[in-house]
């Protein structure tokens, strides 16, 4: 029988190959990948930068000799698929020793995501860079070694801005922040945002909202930063203003792209052509409050498709699971975190009448040493009661309290069932009722 | 029309009494209460004791002006309530200024529980406590800090024994932890009590497992434990050996006990007698898990049931909502958590054909800064695949990682269910699969 082929040896891709061949060790797995990394810890690269994280190694979760030799699958690095035919059963390779076709029983499309370069003039000068794979990481340490920056401009407030601020405040350079909508974190919502805006000026980031990049200066390396009416002298630039789902490869292939513009895919990651699975960051998922297809390229997401589809593929149809845009983020000493859906707007698109409520609790009973501040903001929707999505900001316990709601959200919770479940109570940890439940209750209450 | 009638001002009856009066201000609610504390919060006791909470005011958390003048409840301090009469609907109080009758259109009993004393010889001696309520805890700082004992004698090792062998050991005395059974913290099964022992002794504390204490020994002051073949010398002894529900007041006034020993009540926290509804420590409540009446004395329970016994009584049926038994407990650096059912023979008994797995993973990104080990035992039901309870224990992230299995529990979720929700991830928070995660995907293999 033909091998199962897996494009892109990144999280969604190795997932699927090593839980394949975990059920089927009796049959072959080519992954073919361009680079010459696999299955790296692309969200650990911030803290490479910063220097939390010494070597790039650390950030490689198996190595490539563990999954060929470990794992039985046929890894070829600096191979890259050039066409994938649905027809045929095959796809098309360019490697080290020239171009072969290789036929598949099954193929999985995991091809990732890569950085968008906005249309700057000056994105090609010296010290400007993006981010999105281990060399990129390499070049920015280096660079910033070797160059000593005085100041650097992050363009971009999503995740990779506000993790690189702090990654270069670190290295006590001067950080700009330059966010061309008027808050940075969009998806968390306007009061988490506020609240990381405020720590960031506290730690001495310069924040530039609603301001919009229009060139880099510099004859050979970049020099400054033109946002119409002023330029910011900086001496190294680091562009994060998102990513954008690699599907050329898909698309060629007469490959249905989704209305998020990433690879559409059923229940289990099929894609529209038959035997042709996609996953990660290339492809979309279910939106578990929605119900819609979304594109939210996180690590978790990736992992588990490649999972559930390297069981499906192996005989035992597995659903890649719903997302639910569930995402925590570092901002030096606060965190913000977000699941679900939490803007009005698009919460009355998907068909829901919003409530929303915000309160401010605290991380350990009142009493005990070190308690601090949280901010939660709950969404529900009036007429189902259901609870529809959360934020959360502050300096402790907030990464997994989302979690809490996460499971909610999964399970069509209502504002009631979410303030009565049992949760965990002692004074180093939460207040008797965990703030969660309180945002719960309060937010029942304007429901009811 | 007669008021309410809240026979205990702590926890389940202060929270009926405000929850009541929020939804019917026009009518009165009287709460009896035989001390002269109300609202307090029990758990913060041994922070006190330890010196990291300053003063006892520091524990109440609403104080009674606030519930008379902010709130509107009628409270009477040292009014000891000792008999209910559900067929007259009057109970009869004794107070400062004699006895009386006060009739009632609804009572709630919130009698709590009662520190257990164990028949040792010796309980009478100078220097021997048992903590459960204010005065209690007070009575030992003064104690500590008048006699500057050299050793003390904790006896029990539940929350309360753990909690204070932390809290006399931060004022550098001798502490000797007894407990009868062959592990501390047994509700958290043994793989968690192991770490908590090894952590116990790496702090100094002197464990005597599987050593039941036959007498205290001392004239007038203790000085000694007696545990048969050997006597430890202490100044001072510390007896937390559980709690047993305060039900005399109930079963004068006909009120039947569940199998548990505290007050059988429905789903709406009313009794076997007509207007008599009972919630808090003296109370049963329905196990989410097992769908049996359980006993578990805590505090986010009795708040929980006093709240919906208020709305209910104030004419909007809200059940009391189930319990998971879920808990945590801080042991100096340690945290242990569990939730529902964990132990195999109760699981049995319960019906289920329990699987169990133990895993030990990482608090965060493997590769990011301080990282600390996490073990997490989960218990799951071979035919229906459910997840039946967790035990976690580590340095990090245990209290609120153990509130995603208990939301689990309350759903009724699956290993698989659990294994696939959408969790947060970033490197200084979890690994990409939250550990929550990574045990269920090896129940899930295990029960599959």
């Amino acid at each position: 029988m033909d091998p199962i082929v897996i494009v892109g040896g990144d999280a969604a891709g190795m997932s699927a190959a090593s839980k394949f061949k975990r059920e089927r060790p009796e049959r072959d797995v080519v992954v073919f990948e361009k680079g010459e990394y696999v299955s790296y810890a692309a969200c650990g690269m911030p803290y490479y930068v910063k220097g939390d994280v010494e070597s790039l190694d650390d950030l490689l979760t198996v190595s490539p000799e563990e999954f060929v030799e470990e794992r039985g699958v046929d890894l070829r690095l600096h191979h890259e698929v050039v066409d994938v035919d649905p027809e045929a059963r095959e796809v098309t390779v360019e490697g080290p020793d020239g171009r072969f076709t290789q036929p598949y029983d099954q193929v999985l499309i995991a091809t990732g995501a890569h950085a968008v370069v906005p249309p700057f003039e000056g994105m090609d000068l010296e010290g400007v860079f993006t981010m999105h794979s281990l060399p990129e990481a390499e070049a920015v340490r280096d660079y910033l070694t070797a160059e000593a920056p005085e100041a650097v401009a992050v363009v971009g407030g999503g995740y990779v801005g506000i993790e690189m601020a702090e990654a270069f405040a670190a290295h006590e350079v001067e950080v700009h922040l330059f966010e061309m909508l008027p808050h940075v974190l969009a998806p968390f919502g306007e009061t988490v945002a506020e609240a990381v805006e405020d720590h960031l000026r506290e730690q001495g980031i310069h924040l530039h909202l609603d301001t919009a990049v229009e060139r880099f200066v510099g004859d050979t390396r970049v020099t400054g930063v033109d946002v119409g009416d002023e330029v910011s002298d900086v001496d190294l630039a680091l562009v994060g203003v998102g990513v954008a789902p690699n599907t050329e490869l898909a698309e060629a292939a007469g490959v249905e792209l989704g209305e998020t513009g990433a690879i559409a895919t059923d229940a289990y990651g099929r894609t529209s052509r038959a035997k042709v699975f996609a996953a990660g960051d290339c492809a979309e998922a279910r939106h578990v409050v929605t119900g819609d297809p979304d594109h939210v390229p996180l690590a978790l997401t990736a992992n588990r498709a490649g999972r559930a589809i390297g069981q499906t593929m192996a005989g035992e149809e597995t659903p890649v699971g719903d997302i639910a845009g569930t995402a925590v983020v570092k901002a030096f000493d606060l965190t913000a975190a977000r699941t679900g859906v939490i803007d009005e707007d698009r919460a009355r698109e998907a068909g829901f009448d919003p409530v929303s409520v915000t309160i401010t609790a605290a991380s350990r009973a009142h009493y005990y040493p070190g308690a601090e501040e949280l901010t939660i903001t709950l969404l529900g929707d009036r007429d189902s009661e259901r609870v529809l999505g959360a934020a959360m900001v502050g300096r402790e316990g907030v990464a997994k309290r989302i979690d809490t709601v996460a499971v909610a959200l999964h399970e069509g919770a209502t504002a009631h069932d979410l303030s009565y479940y049992d949760l965990a109570y002692a004074p180093p940890y939460s207040p008797v009722w965990d703030s969660v439940l309180t945002a719960a209750k309060v937010l029942d209450g304007k429901l009811g």
